[in-house]
């Protein structure tokens, strides 16, 4: 049992959680609590931490059986923790980036581009909610939030592990990528010609969402194959980002059900 | 110009600011920031105080016309205020709550019904995503988040000021009153027998979205004409309840525009 916050593997863990850069140097990040543990793949768990309590709850043993682990005294394991009422349960995740060409697999993928998208919640939910339109691959900016924050893998709500993502340096040979496979692109977009039900997403599709703040950079909307639009009633600039995005992956998700 | 936080004033907005009491005995609530100042109904403009860089800059003084402002000192002001970086203007607002009557209004009215959601940032989406698909009402129970929370009224982004809105101590008398009227209720459920977007909400609609852990409870879903379900794949357990309730507006209004 570990009982110190000096212990240097507790240091190490504050490091993890505090720092994108160490946690990007050794290529892992931190989920924390019960759901996210269950969830994570059992071959890129790297390491578990459970606090004293956890352990005393007699249920909770069968779950750590094959995986490696060490207890934390309860005050100390607070310390660990991103939480105000922790679970008592967390784990280094070994990261799973993709290439490009993963996230193309299939005869029609439907594919999101974040720009800049910097809300941990929003990139979470958009993650959570792709999982459930189907959505082959998701594509963020550098400049996007870190995925790997807490807060961005909680809102995931363990989708981090299962949809395919990759982050860029540069755009430009995304896109030239999308267009030699095909894939229609779509830039979600307050001046967009057309409505975005109106458009035919049963094939290779992309849509391009906007940083919450200013939306799409010239840039990008000019790459897109189509401006769309989410017509808005009322007095409304804009809607959500993760909200939009919603939108548009569930439009596309209805259409795909509907043409078979 | 005040310059003291011992100031009856100043204590005052200290207290509406943290108190849902307070704001609910005096009928107010408070917005920050120039789009929320901007946006407020000038009628219901209680009060507004303004910090002394906010005075400083020459474009402001025209926004300021025609009203009651009083000026505070910066230090002063950053007590009175909700976020860490203020904008430097803060107004107590009069609230507008509807009766019942008035959110069924119109021909085929579009009703959200929130069954105790918690989150301030879900609640306040809700809004802003409601105004945008042109939804007639948002009736919610007592157990939902104050609506007037700081938080909420900034995540609305304007919508608290122009989507009619109501809380209600009980749910049967309006349940009832949806009956009567002829609006047919869906209740989004992950056991609901048709995919959302399969049924025609051309007519009189109202959606029923339930908390955040847990969903609807039984009663009310066993008050709703139809349980409908948005298909998710993968492993996903449940959608974020702002994006459930955007799929399902979006779907009503997307089926409203073109079935003319």
């Amino acid at each position: 049992m570990i009982t110190s916050t000096g212990n240097p593997k507790v240091k190490h863990m504050i490091q993890l959680g505090k720092k994108a850069r160490e946690r990007k140097k050794e290529g892992v990040f931190l989920v924390e609590g019960l759901k996210m543990f269950r969830e994570a793949p059992r071959e890129r768990l790297v390491q578990t931490f459970v606090s004293e309590s956890f352990l005393a709850e007699p249920e909770h043993a069968a779950l750590l059986e094959g995986i490696r682990w060490e207890a934390v005294k309860d005050s100390v394991f607070a310390q660990m923790s991103d939480t105000l009422t922790p679970q008592g349960i967390l784990s280094v995740v070994r990261r799973q980036e993709r290439k490009a060409e993963d996230l193309f697999e299939g005869q029609k993928p439907l594919l999101l581009v974040l720009e800049d998208l910097q809300d941990p919640g929003n990139v979470g939910t958009i993650f959570r909610t792709a999982e459930g339109a189907g959505v082959s691959g998701i594509i963020m900016t550098r400049n996007c939030v870190d995925i790997y924050h807490p807060k961005t893998v909680r809102a995931t709500m363990g989708s981090i592990y299962r949809v395919p993502f990759l982050c860029v340096e540069e755009l430009s040979p995304l896109i030239t990528l999308l267009k030699e496979k095909g894939i229609v692109t779509y830039a979600a977009h307050l001046k967009g010609q057309e409505t975005y039900d109106r458009e035919d997403y049963s094939r290779g599709t992309a849509f391009f969402i906007g940083n919450e703040g200013n939306g799409l950079s010239e840039w990008l909307s000019g790459q897109a194959d189509r401006l769309i639009r989410i017509p808005m009633e009322g007095q409304l600039e804009s809607l959500n980002a993760s909200v939009a995005a919603a939108i548009l992956m569930y439009e596309a998700a209805r259409q795909r059900r509907t043409r078979i």
